[in-house]
């Protein structure tokens, strides 16, 4: 056993998380609709995530993280570099347990993210559009503040609290044929599948992933770690690459990566927002627009998708 | 007693068309927001029949008129003129019972609501964009097919069938300080007038209106039917003026009606969607809009507000 593998969340440690967040998070309401089931033949219930604090699961995994600390680290503070859900995640998780918390963000990053992570206390530090400079000002706010970085998936605290929103799934609804999370960096969908393979074993995990940014597709087929050069899409929440964390676990554990294109998140997208009356976000469409294009794996089964947030910017939707 | 007042649906009334319709709606779930609470300065329960089927309460009235019909009269059919909501209700709750519905529409009306109401098996019927077009293309499908009118507002079996969200909101959450409805014919509003003064009678009942359609706020102050010359607003289904079905019972058991401005609705709107990550169309978001606008009223206070329906166009939002 290699030490990676010996540190992957065990199902009592996933347990802990969960019982540690608890307190914090929401538990959130599954869904299911009757034209949705109608349209895609399968049987789907929808884990409304989209409803989680912060309008996204990423405050799950944030929460754990910041409940992991140390005394001495919490005194520090924590930072990372986003823009997205995480961003907004690990600020509130710092917020309600009374820390400082650093978020490099780019300059060109939209001003309601920026509002959004501000409202939730954290200090805000522009940096420019480039992994680079991100990195850089990271460094420099960890050298600064003594902050303890929070990377948004490369990091088993983070994979261990995601986990809760599967364990939660089948908790309340049962065993399922099929559980389906996106993925981008792959924190989520490690997390769902260490979940399923502790409750429920017999559960397939599938993924859908942007074809603009297919680099756990190319990854799973080549049995490396593949980047993508100039991840494009919509699903602006799955540009990341898998790391080595969140790909050791999705190797071995998750069953098929279903790509779509920008125009099938979109249809779907819409679709949900159209019959189940509630807010998805272009990443979030991207397991049931995998579902809708591979509709055969799906049909009559009992499936589990997860839905992993709600933030848009409702002045620039893609809808027509 | 006035014939009027002998026909005001009782609690028992109430309580039967309850128990006739509940295994063809769904309880919607209640649904509470803590930054919807910090902004507002209330204590607010939104009871959210936008989940409902068609995307609206109007299923409840229409399901109950349906099921109040003789054999005779199923025989026949049901028809009306809506391009609204109401249509849908109407259309889905024949269907489930297996019988016809005729829905006169307006030429002009949106492809998106024609289509959904074709969906639930109802012959559209178009006909010209005015008044006297609908009621006499009406009475031509009615001499045609024999088929029973039903009336969106103006009718018992519908405000019976309306008043049966406030009564789940009430059962589910107990006593409330203030209960609120939009307004447009009535039907929504007089009916949950009679379930709070049936099961909460210590709860006010306060009302929002579009102030381009302010009959209900005119009226109430004329003490009788003052309708709109030239109602204009971006909440679409509050055009119609109040009936004396309904009037009569709003008049004696509704507190207040705040009207607002399309931009304080669709700022209403924009800030539900963005913070609860649920659709509603501009017609709900009147009872909130009203709420922001008069923050005085709902300090503190526990405040329930009927969510009436999530259906818009998605091509033609309202938001920059």
């Amino acid at each position: 056993m290699t030490i990676l593998t010996k540190n992957i969340p065990t199902a009592e440690i996933i347990r802990q998380a969960h019982e540690s967040i608890e307190p914090f998070i929401h538990r959130t309401p599954i869904m299911t609709n009757r034209s949705i089931n109608d349209i895609s033949g399968a049987r789907i219930y929808f884990k409304c995530e989209n409803f989680q604090k912060v309008g996204a699961f990423k405050f799950r995994g944030a929460t754990n993280a910041v409940l992991s600390l140390s005394d001495e680290e919490k005194q520090r503070g924590v930072a990372t570099h986003s823009s997205g859900n995480h961003a907004q995640g690990l600020a509130l998780a710092a917020r309600i347990q009374g820390i400082d918390a650093y978020i490099v963000m780019p300059e060109n990053a939209p001003t309601v993210k920026r509002k959004a992570v501000e409202e939730y206390g954290a200090k805000v530090i522009p940096c420019a559009p480039t992994l680079k400079s991100r990195k850089d000002t990271l460094q420099k706010v960890i050298e600064q503040t003594g902050a303890v970085t929070i990377h948004p998936f490369d990091d088993y605290r983070i994979i261990a609290g995601q986990a809760t929103a599967a364990k939660e799934l089948i908790e309340d609804e049962g065993n399922f044929d099929i559980i389906m999370a996106p993925v981008g960096g792959g924190g989520l969908l490690s997390g769902t599948a260490l979940s399923c393979l502790y409750w429920s074993p017999k559960t397939k995990v599938i993924a859908g992933e942007p074809s603009g940014a297919d680099d756990a597709y190319r990854s799973m087929k080549a049995g490396t770690i593949v980047p993508c050069a100039n991840p494009a899409t919509i699903a602006d929440g799955l540009l990341t690459t898998l790391s080595v964390k969140t790909f050791g676990i999705i190797k071995n554990h998750v069953s098929e990566i279903i790509t779509v294109t920008d125009e099938e998140i979109v249809h779907a997208m819409r679709t949900i927002w159209e019959r189940m009356k509630i807010i998805i976000e272009p990443s979030c469409a991207v397991p049931f627009a995998a579902l809708l294009k591979r509709k055969e794996i799906f049909a009559g089964r009992k499936t589990g998708i997860i839905l992993t947030g709600g933030n848009v910017d409702l002045g620039k939707l893609p809808f027509r």
